[in-house]
């Protein structure tokens, strides 16, 4: 995509060779038609899937997941990270490891939200080792409910995330895969 | 907003005289073409106010927050909720307590996304005793920009956060005002 690869290299900041900030446009402050593209462009990717549920992660999933149920007229449902839990028989729960803050969390989704036949297209803003990804997966299934899809805005193709999901089947679309940020520099895969 | 009342008698769970629990809609599903519609109606409500910056709290504030950015044509910002925090000079940090969760938890904004002058419209889900969106509002401050208004989708009109914003000078515009949540059953003030 190509408006998006603009962007990136507009406005993305390499922290490190493994982070990408791009707190300007995706995960802080917010491009709300940048967004709204997004959304367009997850639409057209997944046009054949008939998805009938947006599934995302809570917070900067959020808008590129609202903009894609927009645009594909379906509900949006985000799951929420939490510590820790007490179990309740009412709602979904997958353990998610974050790597970035090297901590455990526990994501929820409202059984009722989530039905056996539902085509549910999971949308998140980055792909790196792929655990949200997983959990989320993970839930869907728990639910008798079919992974229609995985859309990512932006994947670190250079972290395992998006092979291992691919290996376990799923369909992955990422808008803007990066290859590498190396001496500060963002290289993208061939494929965009 | 006709709309939103009829999804909140249609949807909206009385948990009790206190709590309203509209997870179908508005705080876990989400329903994209309800908040696109909440977008247009605080664009045309404030659409005198030159607003520049949207500015929301995370989770549930981003979806209709994202959406009044994008009709209004301006960056949305969202603040990040944290337990507790180091301090850093690049970003805005203000305390808020949450009568709901009984906890306090420190709100941030990256500094570079508010500057003097900005004219920020503060949107967020609901109002209640008013201290997220005052401590957004000190948060515009801080910046030395000015607080355009306030848009909140439901306010509770029993609790006193409405008054209070509006006793400190503040423009609130709330889409749903609840006077009462007695016997199970959902009263709009007036106004609506």
């Amino acid at each position: 995509m190509q408006l998006l690869k603009q962007k990136v290299l507009d406005e993305g900041i390499v922290l490190s060779n493994q982070v990408l900030k791009v707190d300007s446009f995706l995960n802080h402050q917010m491009d709300p038609v940048l967004m709204k593209e997004v959304g367009r462009e997850f639409t057209r990717r997944f046009a054949g899937e008939a998805v009938n549920r947006v599934l995302t992660i809570e917070s900067s999933g959020i808008a590129p997941g609202i903009m894609t149920a927009l645009e594909l007229e379906v509900p949006m449902i985000f799951a929420r990270k939490q510590k820790s839990l007490t179990l309740r028989d009412d709602i979904f729960v997958e353990k998610v490891y974050s790597f970035t803050k090297q901590e455990t969390n526990e994501i929820t989704v409202a059984k009722k939200f989530i039905q056996p036949g539902d085509r549910v297209l999971i949308i998140d803003d980055f792909l790196a080792n792929g655990e949200a990804a997983f959990g989320l997966a993970r839930i869907v299934e728990q639910a008798g409910a079919t992974v229609a899809g995985i859309g990512i805005v932006i994947e670190k193709a250079f972290q395992p995330g998006g092979r291992l999901l691919k290996e376990a089947g799923y369909r992955v679309e990422s808008l803007v895969r990066v290859a590498a940020l190396d001496d500060g520099k963002v290289t993208f895969a061939d494929q965009d």
